[in-house]
């Protein structure tokens, strides 16, 4: 089928990297997509500035790591570079006060109870998760009662020193964008599980923040726009989508008209309620899409002449317990050429819609504040340039990183999150069952629902929809 | 300002009581509002059906209680009569597979111990909820510990037999459609406190549930809309409210485009999504949203040739604590004048969700048959006619009866609920202070809102936004 007359094999909604790599996908099969952008640039969640001051810095996603084999395997497609995050020197533990350094995944203890339930709190969180089925966790076992917990619930009842519930907050916090008392326990063990557990969930060097690309995460999105040409459309904001005739018609903001076989939704779940459905969707997904929030996050980039700390032993990163400080977790920024030094922290949750009113100037004094204490040097207080973005006022994220489900919902709701509906078809990072909430689960959910659509125009058997990937070689994409 | 070229004084979006009222308020002061609803009928959650059978019935919102003065006050004006919801005869408790009669709000026990835990629980809720402003829940002393808690956890703490937890949760399904494991505590001390605590929301006589329109709960809404004439724009779902210019352009699905001075959204927030912003939300609105789901429910009215439960004593109330039932509360539902005798019952929460998958005859099958159980007699298996209506298969409610909060989302978002963006105004029943998730709530917000613009043009001084309603005198309104 030609693209004559907007009329398309499958239109994409979204043109984040899901959407776009179940377009690329489907490209390469010989058949017709379009891929229709709310926004003026294509990467969604993924986001590369470049100026004068950063070079280019990704105020969006950018960590990439082991076992994340399909972003790398595009990464390697279209030769851009990895480079690993820094942390060579020490990181530094913050907590009563004190700055406390020390090299490995997690901050230390010198209390011997204290590490006992350290070390409870990790076994116990991976052992739960190892009991969820990655593609089904409301089929596991316990699944009703880890749903009714929130995780606040659950960290008071497995953690037994204040040390490890506050480091447990923090935890949840950094990886999910909110709080404990929001977040379903299932939800949250889920989550880590299917990122490969809490090492490597939290780990910089051999998890899931051991990399970054050079030149920024948003070249992945722009090399496969690229590739599609004018299949792309920017500013075409969906507001409607009828599956009532033969071919499901789709209209935009800019009052274009889009016609196809089969639609791919490559949205965050709750922006589906940006869409007008005719029909309605079913009950479930109907009041599925209004009970699955996105998270909080402003990334900050603060930028030095200098990278001071790495003379005083210190990589940049900094876990940071303490009740005023705006930001939860540092991790060093300077470019791999070791020019631009900068450090990159996440105001996180709460800390998040409390700081959104103050002004970007207000936010970067409060940063630099903790950062001095931390690194204990006035040097921090002298950033020569700052770059921040609040992700919460995003209409078309809704937040970031990824969507968090409340208690109750994913055992509910969960099992129509990626439940076709008619022509509909839904991609997203939310969908995906490794890395969901990350660039490789936005490639995953995407090359699923493209083969899913090429399944329903019986091109391909649907043994074939679900495929697994081969392990990136490292040698083929570590340039650092 | 005239209605030339769809230009209007006030766009008011959502022709459900609220938006009626808010406009219906703006005409009689002299301005020029028009109604954009996006269903081919009037009244929202409110949605009477008339056929041979049933004569008519309400599938939607349709109690109404003392204190409830503004509603009552536009029933008066419309000379729409209310009628006495039958509670003369026994109610009944079915519990541990056998049903107990009795008569008052609440069942009665005979354990010494549980009737202990009742008074306890009930007086603790009611203590707590004093503590809390209706007005602004989050500035309660407590609210922070109470918003991080789901009703869940404070039914555990406060309740020490199983037979009361038990009950607690019926409770929470009943009057707020979602599971006590979902909501925040302080959110629901706040929603029974601004209802006028645990006996007002309960109770059939002297409560929220006394009373009915004769006719139907839609005609209020009808009679509004007819007041508004070609004011009010059937089939015009907003899709994109556009405040950049001088004046605010609002379009809908049907192509329309109407400019106005101000905008009065006065739909459940959730359904906020619905809308493209331009410019967007700020970051806390664009967030809450995405944050506040609608509870879940099938109201189910079941027809019987004879009223054979008030020949047996019992009145038709029954408070079903039961795991497999479908219904978990049901009113008599029969004609004042005694005619057309059904029975009324509301499918809650989860139960709700895993029923939905059913036929509508498999639901009723399911409901005869507890209705068998706790009536004790073949007669409930015999239905002669069946209504239904599914709230959470409708994309313009999204849910009923309102909207629930979360853990932890009240304290966080909750003050900008009705915090105006821009030249955009909030209504809906949900930003109401009294009643909120009512009838009422939604006269009170809409008007509220509709001075909120008044004021805004300088017609009135922002000490009249907020106006207080007299008592509406029994005798007025009591036709029964």
């Amino acid at each position: 089928m030609t693209a004559a007359n907007n009329t398309y094999d499958v239109v994409v909604v979204g043109g984040g990297i899901s959407g776009l790599s179940a377009a690329k996908l489907l490209k390469a099969n010989g058949l017709s997509p379009v891929v229709l952008e709310a926004r003026d640039r294509v990467g969604g969640r993924t986001f590369t500035v470049q100026n004068k001051q950063a070079k280019w810095v990704d105020l969006g996603g950018a960590y990439i790591g082991p076992t994340q084999n399909r972003i790398l395997r595009l990464a390697k497609e279209y030769g851009v570079k990895t480079y690993k995050v820094n942390e060579k020197e020490n990181l530094l533990h913050y907590v009563n006060g004190k700055a406390y350094p020390f090299k490995s995944s997690f901050p230390p203890t010198w209390n011997p109870l204290v590490h006992l339930d350290f070390n409870n709190f990790f076994r116990t969180m991976d052992e739960m998760g190892n009991e969820i089925p990655k593609e089904a966790p409301w089929r596991a076992p316990r699944a009703e009662e880890w749903d009714k917990m929130t995780m606040q619930q659950l960290i008071e009842k497995i953690c037994w020193t204040s040390a490890v519930r506050r480091f447990a907050k923090l935890f949840v916090n950094v990886n999910v964008t909110s709080e404990p008392h929001e977040v379903s326990a299932l939800w949250f063990l889920w989550y880590v599980r299917q990122c490969g557990g809490i090492m490597r969930i939290f780990s910089t060097t051999n998890g899931g923040q051991e990399r970054k690309f050079e030149g920024g995460a948003n070249q992945i999105s722009e090399c496969m726009a690229r590739e599609l040409g004018d299949r792309v459309k920017l500013q075409s904001a969906v507001y409607r989508i009828d599956q009532s005739g033969d071919m499901v018609v789709v209209e935009t903001l800019d009052k274009q008209i889009y016609k196809a076989r089969y639609v791919i939704v490559a949205i965050p779940p709750a922006l589906n309620n940006k869409i007008h459905f005719n029909p309605e969707l079913p009950p479930l997904r109907n009041q599925l899409i209004n009970r699955v929030p996105m998270g909080s996050v402003i990334k900050c980039m603060i930028y030095y002449r200098e990278n001071f700390w790495r003379k005083k032993g210190y990589c940049g990163s900094m876990v940071i317990e303490e009740e005023g400080s705006p930001i939860g977790l540092t991790l060093d920024d300077t470019k791999p050429d070791g020019t631009v030094p900068a450090i990159m922290g996440f105001i996180l949750a709460s800390r998040c819609r409390e700081l959104s009113h103050l002004t970007k100037e207000e936010r970067l004094k409060r940063i630099c504040d903790i950062f001095a204490k931390v690194l204990g040097t006035d040097e921090a207080l002298h950033p020569v340039h700052y770059e921040e973005k609040n992700w919460c006022e995003e209409e078309y994220s809704g937040g970031c990183y990824t969507t968090y489900f409340p208690p109750g919902i994913l055992t509910q709701f969960g099992r129509v999150l990626r439940e076709p509906s008619g022509r509909l078809y839904f991609a997203g990072t939310e969908t995906a069952t490794a890395w969901s909430g990350y660039m490789e689960g936005a490639v995953e959910a995407g090359e699923r629902a493209a083969r899913e659509t090429m399944c329903a125009m019986g091109k391909i058997h649907p043994s074939q929809i679900w495929q697994s990937e081969p392990e990136s070689s490292r040698s083929e994409w570590d340039f650092s």
